[in-house]
């Protein structure tokens, strides 16, 4: 059994992520904005690819159903409803609607592993609840792959941390070596680093840093705040909707 | 001015290389390799994708001056004279010789590069000659690129650790953040981790344990020699030789 992590999606197959456990993580912001969003009532995100890819699917089911949320580099999209903000993402936004997203990197993570056949989505807002589920996995004997969205196909510190707390509440708190491959085992080295304190990695990444020098320092202290939208999201037939009962 | 890694050659645009001061590392064991054939008397390095591209090369040059040496997926390649192991490379078999290698991934990483003005192997058996080297250029200002030759496209333990002692080498032994991409950061915290030793991060990458289990543990010890040969070396006009006068 295995737990491996990708720092980006570039060049998963099929066959890496066939009949794995996949975590997808884009804590800034992409997951912790659609942990949000569900949070709040939203009755499903569509991650899609392109600005006009959302514009259409919106004109196809209908203005009153969709909010159209996402960003490119950071910035709105003209014609959208919302950015890529998880203070955005409020019941009177998003609720009882369907949220379509596009983002620079995190909907792309998605998107690169449609083929498996378990998805989650991960933050820090939802890290209890999806380090149960991978725990369970891992308890279970059934590999797990936790893929960071990564910032322009590059390694992003703050999906690698958090892959890092993830891949340590999937072995219990514990912090093993059996099983994990090199990239697991340096996202758990960040762990021993950085210790709990989610502000740190996150504001210090090159993701915090813009953030904060474009005036958004409020999104990177809500992406911080461990379990503050605390939904398990699947990704599963094109949207990402709460598991039913869990 | 930055300081970046990569850690896999991947993508990597003559675009992102140019005018940079670039190190390529494969310390498992291409780049170790290479530093031992050099510090050995080798005339030079011819880095080729395949191993009929090297046999073609012999027959070119002749066989009296050319030596193959190379590996894939660390097994020797039939009709070549050498693999890839340090220890192999000894002043009878390479002195004065071409030393044509091909490897499943150093050799790669070296190719992915060629267009950057400026390319030294880095590896410890050279650390603190490429140290100074890295020192010099940041002191001058000039951009610094780590490409870390990775494994099969992913992140690789190994060589992370050395870009990250390399990366503290080119700051002066301080530990900055300013300049430094998210890779190089974490390159920096690896060391922070694991210290001084390199036994300990070798050993436990995965290519260090492939290597351990394939009984060439002898290669990853003579790999964590530090400055065991200590050369400066760049790949320039499609070889690596040792830099006239360094």
């Amino acid at each position: 059994m295995r737990l491996d992590v990708v720092f980006t999606p570039v060049g998963l197959t099929p066959a890496d992520v066939a009949g794995r456990t996949v975590f997808v993580i884009d804590v800034l912001r992409a997951t912790t904005t659609m942990c949000a969003a569900l949070k709040h009532g939203a009755r499903a995100i569509i991650p899609v690819s392109s600005p006009e890819e959302a514009l259409r699917l919106q004109q196809t089911i209908g203005a009153d159903e969709v909010v159209l949320a996402g960003e490119r580099n950071c910035v709105p999209i003209p014609g959208f409803q919302l950015g890529n903000s998880p203070l955005e993402m409020t019941t009177e936004r998003v609720g009882g609607k369907l949220v379509v997203v596009t983002t620079t990197n995190g909907t792309q993570a998605l998107l690169a592993v449609q083929a498996a056949g378990t998805v989650f989505i991960a933050a820090a807002a939802n890290l209890s609840v999806v380090g149960a589920r991978a725990e369970a996995a891992w308890s279970d004997q059934r590999d797990v792959l936790i893929v960071c969205a990564g910032r322009e196909n590059a390694f992003a510190l703050e999906d690698a941390y958090t892959a890092g707390r993830l891949a340590v509440a999937a072995m219990g708190g514990r912090r093993l070596r059996r099983g994990l491959n090199d990239a697991a085992l340096a996202c758990v080295d960040l762990v021993r680093r950085y210790g709990d304190r989610w502000e740190r990695p996150l504001a210090v990444s090159r993701a915090g840093r813009d953030l904060i020098g474009l005036g958004l320092g409020h999104d990177v202290k809500d992406s911080a705040r461990q379990d503050a939208y605390p939904v398990l999201a699947q990704y599963h037939d094109r949207r990402v909707a709460l598991v039913p009962g869990a």
